[in-house]
């Protein structure tokens, strides 16, 4: 016989685990691989919860992508669902081990220990909280389906996150009339407001209620509580405001935890204990833009980092990179992606930056079936830095995030992206892709040719004294736009310079690209300009109310009237 | 008076001439511009052209994206159609200019010169080329569309590039049947030929017939005769073989032109003539691998060159990148799609390159309506650099073609293609994308945990003597396999390693995957191992003929004749 084998012990068999553990046995046929799994499923579809809930993943069956033995057969991995690790003894470099079949606790030893416990959802201390259902796996979703067959009329998602927002469609495809409650100001917390803000208004329009800004106080029968003391009709409650690492394992065992949570761990994804490694949800992530430890609960990057980990053991020269935490979520036909920080964490963090809104179609306005993009870009104010963009639209909005979260990785600034050479055909995308425009804005910043003004400065500009003007048609203007704004539209601009208010302005248009045009007519006429970034377009976005059957129409109402 | 204004003359209104135009205008607001255009028409969509051929876009007014009119207004530009530039006197920097209303020629002066000709169809010099039509610009397309007004029952298409496609299928769409014919052994050559199978096998299931390796001798009144004798019913012929430069007025005047016919310029887009510049499909380009001239007709290089030059003239430091030449064509719901250098031309140059294939799907599998993805991707063999990539599929071959242009931008390498985050919803993309898995191969080459054979390499290596050793289930096997393969599936393998050949081994699957993980088993019991790349499916798309109803299943059925 050989040097005794390797042994390696997983705990938890899902993303990261089974990344892990499948890579491992590729680079080593002779180790032998453990893996400990408490739920009775391994390998399932974690993101394909929600759609099961709501029929559109017909077959419960689908969610199962491997099972112990088709893992053993081919991977030979010893897989042992029902089996929960309770304790570690590092000295010994043993886990005890329960069977939730029997009960009975054994213990087993381990050359390396891999942890991937993954994250529970959080259930705050409500009255009624027993009643909440939550949805994380395959035993959750059997429930919650199990639920939906009892044909509950109503139901409240509390949390409007991905996954809250993910579920609330699902549940409303089952017919329950749904309600998103939110104790924030806005859904999809990764988003900014005016981003958030699309997604909102087309779960409106689809008849989802979305309540933002208060909390659930009671869970009652057939109710939930707000802080108002509003009551709203819930047969089916969820609970989906968030995931904890499940981490006390590591806790218990003496290693080091975050003030989150987060299992602390080198870029080998090694422990404060050189013997175990963490990945997934429970595994501190370190941020790209900052290199901060971070907490990003992903499942691309669980089973990047799992396949990491069996790297390292082995004694391949790799690290694991800084995440950026690129997401994206997909709700009736609406895509709603982003990637690295957002605005608001930007100002929090006193960062110097520049936003840039756009409207572009997603492809050629020509070719029939162009849809609005709104997409954002977020670059660093004195380096160019790519800092964060996000993206909302029906079609190609994740194709453009995943082409600035390649441009971050490639160490790209804003103004590159002006020469990105994209296909095109015009079904696809545009001569001048969207992202070319992005790149054509901020290098235009860049190059002092334009300065912008974002849409909640805009407000404090004009009651300092900056006139706005709208370079729009007197019809666009007159069926909406900035109170206080004069219109002069960009075409007569040249003719009537003389009644463009002398000094400094901020100039709107529709999307921000005739405001450019007009900017440059200014400039050059000597007036200190600022174009309004997204234009008319994001302004009445961010600052209409959302949850209303369809985008009122106010200040063109009254204007008619008058 | 101020010093007077600098006066630009713009030959070529539509996509580099009149980007160049919009952006001078912006950059400097008293600028003379004129722009002269031989045809009746500015700015209108190139790329729509075959679309209106075939109804898709009904509105022909929805092709002309700006009139003289609208430019005179936004940007005052002096915007001339029907005026053809006939000659440039350099020394008295004046251009002579024919109104083709009018036949009367007069002369134009200009500080700066902009040349965007554009490129004329190719059309060689056969028997009845008077009566193939070409698709070029609007008088083109509106000839084509009385053309097929007139009801013919045929046509052939003369050329399988990127347009004959798309002209192939707007033609058929008219309800005409359809050949295309071209004299290369594959169509679309910006594909390696087991690429481009699969856009051809689609258009055969469509209906339109597909003829390569042979050539057009006589257009005759109603058919087309080839090479081979044979003859085509060709109610309508429609030449589509490629563009050549309109450079014509530039030799005329000097200017230095390479051996293509395309205008040398330099980084600026500055001709031999300083004060003349030229962008768009006359104008030369440079290859992003390796900096030597190209000729690139895209509209958004032709766009970005405009732009380009606006800046140079106005002095802002700013310089024309190298051209990946990304570009993509969809026919009948599928999209092909390429960037950079294909295998062919690294071939011919004698490159050390590496060739990945996949097949992966183009969202998770367990989320409904996922489609399979071919993929590929061409590395240099020494430095892990991106030279190219291609993809074929009905969903997402665009995003996926666009993140590897960036990458290629950002100077990413193929293994780094393992780290990026993709935006992953189950209806978007995979947890391990289809661009992670690309780098997942490619590091595991990288690190000498794998080694891969490419289809056209299996049938020397095997009658060399290599066993082929087939790791899929028994029923896949006897569906179709490479002859003279052996069956061992891969979940049998540790079971059965006293079965496999001694030696040197060829290992193949479906699509690679459960090659790699028999590769790793074997070559841990002490084989060297090759897998082929992209397994069955590559190496049976790239073998069989595809001019058939669907693909022939003869090998599976042969072997259940037995």
């Amino acid at each position: 016989m050989s040097e005794r084998s390797r042994k390696v012990v997983i705990v938890g068999g899902v993303a990261g685990g089974m990344s892990a553990a499948t890579r491992l046995r590729r680079l080593d046929e002779h180790a032998e691989i453990v893996v400990f799994e408490r739920s009775w499923y391994v390998s399932f579809a974690n993101c394909g919860l929600p759609y099961h809930v709501g029929g559109v993943i017909e077959d419960r069956q689908a969610l199962l992508l491997q099972t112990p033995e088709s893992l053993g057969r081919r991977f030979g991995i010893d897989v042992r669902v029902g089996h929960e690790v309770v304790s570690i003894d590092r000295a010994a470099k043993l886990v005890s081990v329960r069977n939730l079949n029997t009960d009975r606790v054994t213990t087993e030893s381990y050359d390396t220990l891999i942890l991937s416990p993954g994250a529970s959802p959080f259930v705050p201390d409500l009255p009624g909280k027993e009643r909440a259902l939550t949805l994380r796996n395959i035993a959750d979703v059997d429930e919650m389906v199990a639920a939906v067959a009892r044909k509950p009329h109503t139901a409240v998602v509390i949390g409007g996150g991905f996954i809250g927002v993910e579920l609330a469609e699902n549940l409303q495809l089952r017919g329950i009339d749904v309600t998103i409650l939110e104790l924030s100001d806005q859904i999809l917390p990764p988003l900014d407001p005016e981003m958030a803000a699309y997604v909102a208004q087309e779960l409106v329009e689809h008849g989802i209620d979305v309540v933002t800004g208060t909390e659930a106080t009671v869970i009652g029968e057939h109710t939930v509580t707000l802080a108002t003391g509003e009551e709203i009709p819930a047969d089916l409650v969820v609970m989906s405001i968030g995931v904890r690492p499940d981490s006390h394992l590591a806790k218990d065992a003496g290693l080091e935890v975050n003030s989150r949570g987060g299992i602390v761990v080198d870029e080998f994804q090694r422990t404060s204990d050189p013997a175990i490694f963490a990945v997934g949800d429970a595994a501190e992530k370190r941020d790209a833009l900052t290199g901060d430890a971070a907490m990003v609960p992903l499942a691309q990057t669980a089973n990047r980092h799992g396949r990491l980990v069996a790297d390292v053991i082995v004694g391949r020269p790799t690290s694991s990179k800084p995440v950026l935490g690129t997401a994206i979520v997909g709700v009736f036909g609406l895509m709603a992606a982003s990637v690295g920080w957002n605005e608001k964490r930007l100002r929090a963090a006193g960062r110097r930056y520049r936003a840039i809104h756009a409207h572009p179609g997603s492809h050629a306005g020509y070719y029939p079936g162009s849809e609005t993009l709104h997409l954002k870009l977020l670059v660093d104010a004195d380096t160019d830095e790519i800092l964060g963009a996000q993206a909302i639209g029906k079609d190609g909005a994740d194709k453009r995030i995943d082409v600035i979260a390649t441009a971050m990785r490639g160490g790209l600034k804003g103004a590159d992206l002006a020469d990105l050479e994209l296909a095109y055909a015009p079904q696809f995308g545009s001569a001048k892709d969207p992202i070319n425009m992005l790149g054509f804005i901020d290098d235009n910043v860049v190059n002092g040719q334009s300065e912008l003004i974002q849409w909640h400065e805009v407000e404090a500009a004009h009651k300092a004294g900056l006139p706005l003007v709208d370079v729009r048609t007197p019809g666009e203007f007159r069926r909406g736009h900035i109170p206080g704004s004069i219109n002069l539209p960009v075409d007569e601009l040249r003719d009537r310079l003389d009644e463009v208010p002398a000094g400094d302005l901020i100039i709107t248009c529709q999307v921000g690209l005739r405001g450019h045009v007009a900017e440059r007519i200014l400039r050059q006429a000597g007036h200190h300009v600022k174009n309004l970034t997204g234009g008319y377009a994001t302004w009445s976005t961010a600052t209409r109310p959302v949850a209303r059957p369809a985008w009122s129409e106010t200040p063109a109402e009254e204007e008619a009237a008058r």
